[in-house]
Parts: C-alpha cells; sequence; structure tokens
C-alpha cells in the first residue's frame, strides 16, 4: 500500500505544478474536445490529466485506469488494480482562481464499493486528504473524524440541487442549519470527513463515480456514512459514465437527513 | 494613504497568528457573549477583535472605529477617520477549519458611500486584496478586474438566500448558471472584484454594514457595480447594528440581474 500511497502523492503534485500557469485563465477555460464522460474538456483538464498519466505511465506498474478524459485503458498486462481518476474537480473554481479545485484518485477494483485507498488533494493550497481501507482517514498527516453535530436542524450541508432537485433544496433549506456549494464535490466530501461539513447531498443523479470514488472512502474512514439517499449503500462499475445519488454525513442522524431529502 | 495601508495590514497579519491555535477547534466555536451588533460572540471573534485592537490602539493614530463586537468607540481626541472593521468574516468556515475566512477592514469617513480604503485578508491562505479610492483594486498586490461574462445565464453568483428570500433563490436558479455559496461574504465581493464570480446577490436584509464596507469598495475599484438591489447605491451611517442589501456584479447586465432577482 505505500507504493500505491507514494504514487498517487507523486500524480497529485505532478499535476498541481503542471496546471499552475493555467489556473485563472481564459487559455485554460478553452474548451479543446470531449472527454469520455461525455462532458466538454477545458484546456485545463486535458492538461491535468496529461501530467497524471505521464507519471502513472513512467511508474511501471501495471493498472487498469478510469479516467475522465481519456476513459478506461491499462498499463501493462496484469493490472493490479483500478485506479480511478478526476485530474481536476473543481474546474471552474481553478479557472477563476477560487481555491478549492482538488485531484481525486481511488484505488479499487471493479465496484464503487471495493475501494481501498483514497487522496483527494486540494491543488491550489495543497491540503491533502488520504484514507486506507479500515485504516482511518487523514487530512496532512493527522487522522480526522466526522463532525459531533447531533440534530439534523444544526447542520451545515454541502448540495447543489438549486437547477435540478429544487424540491430537495426547499426541504434543506427549511430544515438544515446551513447550506453551501463550495464547487467541487470531491474535496466537500472531505471537509464531511474532517467535520468541516456535516453532510453532503447530491441527489441530481448528476454525479460520476470519478467525482466520489476517493471521497467516499475518505467520509467512512473518518467514521462517516454514505448512502444514495434511500439507505442503499452507493456502488456501481468503476466507469466514466454512470451516475450516482450521494448522501454522505457523520452519521447522527443519517436517515433522518434522507427523510427530509424525501426522494 | 500609505500609513493606512501598512495600518490594515499589521492588524490582519496579528489577527491570523492570534486565531490560528482557535481555527477548526470547540474551543473556538464557544460562545462567549453578545457582539455590538446583536448576534453571539464566539471566543475566536473576540479574539480576532482583541488582536486587532491592540494594534490599532498602538498605532498613536486618532481614529473612530466601528466593529462587530465592542461597538463604535475613539482612540485619541481627533479622529482622523473612521476604521470599520470585521475581525473575522465567516467565523463558521474558521471553525471547522474550512479555508475561507476572511478580516475585512474599510476607512471612511461617516457613510458607507464615502470608504476609501479597504481590505480583506484571507486569514485561512493569506490572500490580501486592497483597493484606495480612485487607484483600482489589487490582490496580492497585482491589479484586479471584474470579469468578462455578459449574460445573466452564463453568471455564476454567490447567494444565501436559502432561508429568506427563497423566491431570489428560486429566479437565480433557474436563470443564471451556478450558484456558489462560500461563507464569507467579505471573500466572495472579492471575488466578484477579481472576476471569480460574476455576482454577488445577498437581499435578505441581513448583512451588516462591517461585512460589505471593504468589499463594496474593491468590487468597484475593480470595474463592477453595486447596488441595494433596487438600483439605488447602497448608503448608511457607519455603525454596528443596520442591515443592508446588496447586489454586486461585474455590470455587464447589472439591471438585468436586478429585473432576474425581482426585489
Amino acid at each position: 500500500m505505500n507504493e500505491i500511497a507514494v504514487l498517487c502523492d507523486d500524480v497529485a503534485e505532478a499535476v498541481a505544478v503542471a496546471i499552475k500557469e493555467l489556473v485563472g485563465t481564459s487559455k485554460g477555460d478553452r474548451v479543446v474536445g470531449m472527454g469520455a464522460d461525455g462532458t466538454p474538456s477545458k484546456l485545463i483538464d486535458i492538461v491535468a490529466e496529461d501530467a497524471a498519466l505521464e507519471i502513472l505511465a513512467s511508474s511501471g506498474i501495471d493498472m487498469k485506469v478510469v479516467s475522465e478524459e481519456k476513459g478506461i485503458f491499462t498499463y501493462g498486462e496484469k493490472p493490479e488494480f483500478t485506479l480511478v481518476l478526476d485530474p481536476l474537480d473543481g474546474t471552474f473554481n481553478a479557472t477563476r482562481n477560487i481555491p478549492f479545485y482538488s485531484i481525486s484518485i481511488a484505488i479499487g477494483n471493479n465496484n464503487l464499493s471495493d475501494i481501498r485507498y483514497a487522496k483527494v488533494f486540494n491543488l491550489a493550497s495543497g491540503t491533502d486528504f488520504t484514507a486506507a481501507l479500515g485504516n482511518g482517514a487523514f487530512c496532512n498527516g493527522k487522522e480526522i473524524h466526522i463532525s459531533s453535530v447531533k440534530q439534523v436542524q444544526d447542520f451545515t450541508v454541502a448540495t447543489y440541487s438549486y437547477h435540478d432537485g429544487w424540491d430537495v433544496l426547499k426541504r434543506l433549506g427549511r430544515n438544515v442549519r446551513r447550506i453551501r456549494t463550495l464547487g467541487s464535490a470531491a474535496l466537500e466530501l472531505c471537509y464531511v470527513a474532517s467535520g468541516g461539513l456535516d453532510a453532503f447531498v447530491d441527489t441530481r443523479n448528476r454525479l460520476r463515480i470519478m467525482d466520489v470514488a476517493a471521497g467516499l472512502l475518505i467520509v467512512k474512514e473518518a467514521g462517516g456514512k454514505v448512502t444514495d439517499g434511500n439507505g442503499r449503500a452507493p456502488c456501481g462499475e468503476l466507469n466514466v459514465t454512470d451516475r450516482v445519488n450521494i448522501v454522505a454525513s457523520n452519521g447522527a442522524i443519517h436517515n433522518g437527513l434522507e427523510k427530509t431529502i424525501g426522494l
């Protein structure tokens, strides 16, 4: 596992360096193609992915890669694991120089339910979230835990339901203390893990596996709970096109939160 | 003006140092009294204000101070200006270690309309926004300008209307590209100035003069427009209790944005 942690560190650092000059620029914001996930790719997304893949390719480790822009492919003959990569989560923030965008890397096998190592790295600030299955979650090397807030009405919840899922936003707005929309789902999940937020709710069926694979393990290893909004654990093949719903919380009253959302 | 800029730098640095150990702690989050603005004061708010006032008191400059916790008072016999201070804007983020909280300092005379120097400093990252009347706005010493986005439907707007002003949020949600809620109004105004956001809308009549006095000058000096949501320039005596409505934008279609909000 140490080899994997070092590999993920190297990838994150390479991406941070590669995109630095493009952050906050119209050049980085230019649409230059269509990603494997079916959404437009901006130059900064491509540069981030290229930097990540260069490190992965030169590692000499056989692996399957699931990545936002290039899709699914393998390095070597005998993949030891599947690496799920979102090279740049929060592209809008990066193109506008709002310091909340990240790289998300998850190591698993076939399914969202079998992730065993996760890293989310804030490319603007260097804040680093990691988790290994069964070994807890960490921020900059220090163990983190979910918040101790016990009542839904005291919750601070990150959500994106202002276009689709309007009813969900309205029910949240009426029933929780604060709403936040920070612009990087991967990082917002990490702030649920660290106790910065009490919950993350995105039930628009818009999140991709790449956006959340790492964050989910980090939340669970920090003591939190994650479902699909209907009481089930999120699962799904590790691919670039499927969409998922995610309700992640400190677990204090997860069923109550799901009822509030009322899917 | 240089003396004022140096004074503001010293205040911001002192506050950053003073609160460092309290960020992300339950100790810092403890309610320890009631501020002059009529809202509960947390320990981290008090420590921030004390650190700021220590610098102001020892500066030897005669001034009137308008501050969140201690209210309105003067240093010396002949105040040269009024200093409007929000020692910690985004207290929630600070207590949860979400790296988006700031100190806001504005130098003026009697009214929100006569601010002549402004500083908003991200206490987590050190990102520094300043403006002097007629001399432009700056981030970390580099001149900043509002975004070039021209259509309301392409706008990214920061807003807080999820409890009160529900109709405003719904109209924004239907008509703009993205909504953000980052947790520090002072900083969000600065990101309108830097082109990070296209607009900031808070029409709940909840913002205090201290929250916005600095940000408004920074937006205007960066080329943006600021109104009360009904086409009028925000104004009001520099005090701790009055509330204001603010619509700040890149100015491209400010009237159109006000119509969308539909006050």
